[in-house]
């Protein structure tokens, strides 16, 4: 039922998804007469649907809004389909949820419903974002799930990103760092500098040290951790300036006859490149270091970004990624 | 001295700021030998220099190094230009420093030489950034000089910040923001929602509320006020995304004869452009907070760059901003 156009986005995304992997099972939370309207217009009927292998209907009452209070959504929207969506993968009845919901309510609900996994102090948010190199990107975290994190917090940032980029990317040593106003061992906060040395410590980890903002989208670095205020607004200033080179572009391009002429014809290439560099648009975030599988998608995703989510979700399932901190959490040296 | 060229950026921006203004003098301090053959370079005399009431040199036999350690050039390097250009300040015999040398060193000897403004905590590095609105820009701080700020410094950084922009760009009422999360009251850390109180509190400051990092450069904000570490980090980050884009849109117009032919027309402009957008390339950032005027130029400024921030030191000299900051912070409200 979430973002800004709800099932018209999440229910086409869902079937493409059920169609592309034969052995994927999809429980659509919410609204059941939207749901079911919403497939008939996809000409996908009751009768279709209850032979239906891969797709099933959990009928909720309520849907968090968009501008629900986390707390208020917590108390008061137990039958909502984000809520429902959650108890079903606590119960183990789903392996993960995705949600193009309110993301306060979100985290607040996967929080306290499914449980951080043993050892791990915070759950973060992660996202990948794009290099120089096309082939190539970035996971960074945390994007907003904690306003501060100490250095021991910073530290399981950086095993649940390696994780994360070794499980999902493949990636067999992942290159980890941590953001900082510099590059040298001086630089930034004692609970940075801390944290600098709790991954140096850990011999699973591949620590390459501190690196600087300019230097995130330079494919030096696998996973790039900061605390969740950092990691928030470094991420909303990416759309900023991307948003302003877009409208100053527009400005050099509309300097003459011949110069708008040709911009009409790369305009196209112009908007996707644009796009494709706003990591919420094609892909998921993930709230990770819980008790099960939580993909978070824009609000505003169009229907291939909400599938991208879902496959998001799919691989982090058979990677078995929640598994597979808890057991990097415990083999690293714990300096506590 | 300073700067990725020393003299032979710094000088002849000199040169160009005293023709430009028959009222300016300019010491320049440093090698004494270098400095007398880069104005003969210029074809400025010995004599000429004499008479030249513009002019004068104060010689040194240091040079504060790029990759000094700010303690190991305040303890060491007492005779270097940068040190000497502060201790002018401090005697009065000069009205402001400019510097295109080691940030950190710069922050610590005018720190340790000039001293805090009576009840500012911490001085602050701010700069002007592009606004979607060609005619306008905002002014960001802290951009690096503190790590963390108290809710306290937070407050009077914005109270320095609005005397910047009403004093430097004429601003009535600049409209004060605290980078944040998000903007509804309950966002971020207990300090920022504190400095807002405190904020708010003092009348003669139009302060407007949080604002995010998609909407720096929105023209929403006069001055965006925010911990060193997060401002650091966000400017580094402005830098890192307009490489991206830059690179990403190389690709996009290389993908045919047409559109490669367009390139080569527009490429000026989107150079000059990408460059208009790195605050540091085309003004200087200055330290605020301390009995005297510091302006920091980019070490890898061209003489343009550098002469636009000796331009941003006439101008604060002009409107006699520190006293102006200690004014107003005296007559804020000050919480304590």
């Amino acid at each position: 039922m979430g973002g800004d156009q709800g099932p018209l986005i999440t229910i086409p995304s869902a079937i493409k998804a059920i169609n592309q992997l034969p052995h994927l099972h999809l429980i659509l939370c919410g609204d059941e007469n939207i749901i079911t309207t919403e497939l008939a217009r996809l000409k996908i009927s009751q009768d279709v649907l209850s032979q239906h292998k891969q797709l099933s209907i959990v009928a909720t009452s309520q849907t968090v809004e968009m501008d629900d209070k986390p707390a208020f959504a917590l108390r008061s929207k137990k039958d909502s389909s984000m809520r429902k969506a959650l108890d079903l993968v606590s119960e183990g009845k789903a392996q993960a949820c995705v949600s193009a919901g309110n993301t306060g309510a979100l985290f607040s609900m996967a929080h306290f419903v499914l449980k951080t996994l043993p050892g791990v102090e915070r759950p973060a948010l992660i996202s990948s974002l794009p290099t120089h190199d096309d082939e190539k990107h970035v996971f960074m975290l945390d994007l907003g799930a904690n306003v501060f994190c100490d250095s021991h917090v910073l530290y399981q940032f950086g095993v649940m990103g390696s994780v994360m980029a070794q499980q999902v990317d493949g990636i067999d040593k992942p290159r980890i760092a941590l953001l900082n106003m510099g590059e040298e061992a001086i630089k930034g906060s004692d609970h940075i500098k801390q944290a600098a040395l709790e991954l140096a410590d850990n011999k699973a980890i591949n620590y390459i040290g501190f690196i600087e903002g300019s230097d995130i989208f330079s494919n030096k670095a696998d996973v790039i951790v900061c605390d969740g205020f950092v990691g928030n607004v470094t991420l909303k200033t990416c759309e900023g300036v991307a948003r302003l080179v877009y409208k100053k572009s527009k400005g050099v391009f509309s300097q003459s006859f011949l110069i708008k002429l040709l911009t009409a014809i790369v305009k196209p290439s112009l908007k996707k490149m644009f796009k494709s560099m706003n990591p919420d648009q094609y892909n998921g975030a993930s709230l990770i270091g819980l008790r099960g599988i939580v993909v978070k998608s824009h609000g505003n995703a169009n229907a291939n970004a909400f599938f991208s989510a879902i496959m998001e979700a799919v691989k982090e399932v058979e990677r078995q990624v929640p598994e597979k901190i808890k057991n990097s959490l415990e083999q690293g040296l714990s300096p506590e």
